[in-house]
């Protein structure tokens, strides 16, 4: 199956609109957990098993891991979900962006290495950067459009002839640059009036959207921006609040109930909106 | 040392502007190399102690090594070329952006775990994406700026308000993003008119300079528009043409003698132009 197929499948199938992201930093684990060998396989296999039927996505962060050595417990991680949620699909966060030789290599560092079902990427290099990627049909790439942070503004806020260079992007991705339908965006939950404005230029194509939680988007606001008429088409992101919403023995049952609450109300949002 | 001291002290002292990117694809080994367990790092380390007194920086391509289950090499590679050739500075080429507190992540690992000097970023999500790596003050970041590849007009050539997005970029990081000097950017031998208007955007910022060898780059013309009124301020890179020169027991030895040629061959531009 498809990556975009996947996740509209995860969509409707189990409801939810909601991705953690697996953001694994050793100084905010709990106690018991920080001295072991795997201590970063086991804390996000803790989380990962806590949350899988909430999510409709997990979405590692590929710096946490290799700021600390852990590209092997990333290789288990995805093992893990793979075999023990299969319908759950894995986005990992890499925004990757080479030429094409380079690209091969890195393309298959995310697909066949990690084995993740989609890979985030900066578009700065123009499309022959992003289509080897593409050659691994079954899987998706999300391409940076309108990034949640403030100083996306530098570059992406910028008139290119009428319209926004994210605007551009947008379209880009919606059209010429997706042949096969492999493509998504990355739009912050912080920007809900750019969100709209993408969703208005890029149709159904799938939207992640990092920001809810430690970095202050709205879900509302962003939902009622991003979603499409059959009431999805986002992947809402959430890491921090979620992976350290307890700091004991019951971080995981502490993780899944912040889950479950926002996995809740992103449904009350949707349905307020359709 | 600062990076940016670093890299004019070997210019200077060395007479060189070449760098040799490291890109180890094991396909292309000499057989003899390509059994071995640690058979990228060998690979490396032989290129690197046969070409050392010839370049003004070496250029590992992170992609080839994570695509590969090999960062174990990668830092030995580096911790050998600190080790063995000092005064030679590392630019890690990694093309990383993103959120600040995932840069941070990313700068540990450029930094901290692979010991380099310096590294590319991609500069789509603007400043607060690129300052993590600055408060590492001895160490440097090459921008992308105008890329080798043919794609890399898609965005970088938009008109952003009667100029060019790669000019503003440039602009920017000679100026505003460049408090501590730390700062250089990537700019593509194969579109050398280009590589003037940079070099007349960004003062005496020192330019990284892919794209001569396999991917076509004329280095008179590279020369002549990147170079400073001193005759340097340029880091001309050369992989595949370098690395692949010879496919024998001697590999070492012909890919120094490629390396002296191209060295010898920008010196002698580098004389004509100024």
């Amino acid at each position: 199956m498809k990556f975009t197929e996947m996740l509209r499948e995860r969509w409707r199938t189990a409801d939810t609109l909601l991705c953690v992201g697996l953001d694994p930093d050793l100084t905010r684990f709990p106690a018991h957990l920080r001295a072991a060998d795997d201590s970063i396989f086991e804390f996000c296999r803790a989380i990962v098993d806590a949350t899988a039927d909430l999510v409709c996505a997990f979405k590692p962060q590929i710096a946490y891991f290799a700021s600390q050595r852990a590209e092997d417990q990333l290789e288990s991680l995805v093992a893990h979900i793979r075999r023990q949620h299969p319908a759950v699909p894995v986005i990992l966060d890499a925004k990757r962006g080479d030429i094409g030789s380079t690209a091969e290599h890195y393309a298959r560092e995310a697909f066949e290495r990690y084995g993740a079902h989609a890979v985030t990427l900066s578009p700065y290099m123009g499309f022959d950067s992003i289509q080897p990627y593409l050659a691994y049909a079954d899987r998706g790439a999300f391409l940076l459009c309108r990034t949640s942070n403030a100083g996306g503004a530098d570059l992406q806020m910028l008139d290119v002839g009428g319209e926004r260079l994210y605007e551009k992007l947008a379209r880009l991705a919606a059209s010429n640059w997706n042949s096969n339908g492999q493509l998504g965006l990355v739009v912050g939950a912080t920007y809900p009036s750019e969100l709209a404005r993408v969703r208005a230029l890029a149709g159904e194509l799938p939207l992640l959207v990092p920001g809810i939680g430690a970095q202050g988007g709205d879900i509302d606001a962003s939902v009622r921006a991003g979603q499409t008429a059959t009431g999805d088409g986002i992947v809402i992101n959430s890491s921090r609040a979620i992976l350290y919403a307890g700091h004991g023995d019951d971080f995981a049952a502490q993780a899944r109930a912040v889950a479950q609450r926002t996995r809740d109300e992103i449904n009350r949002c949707r349905h307020r909106s359709s």
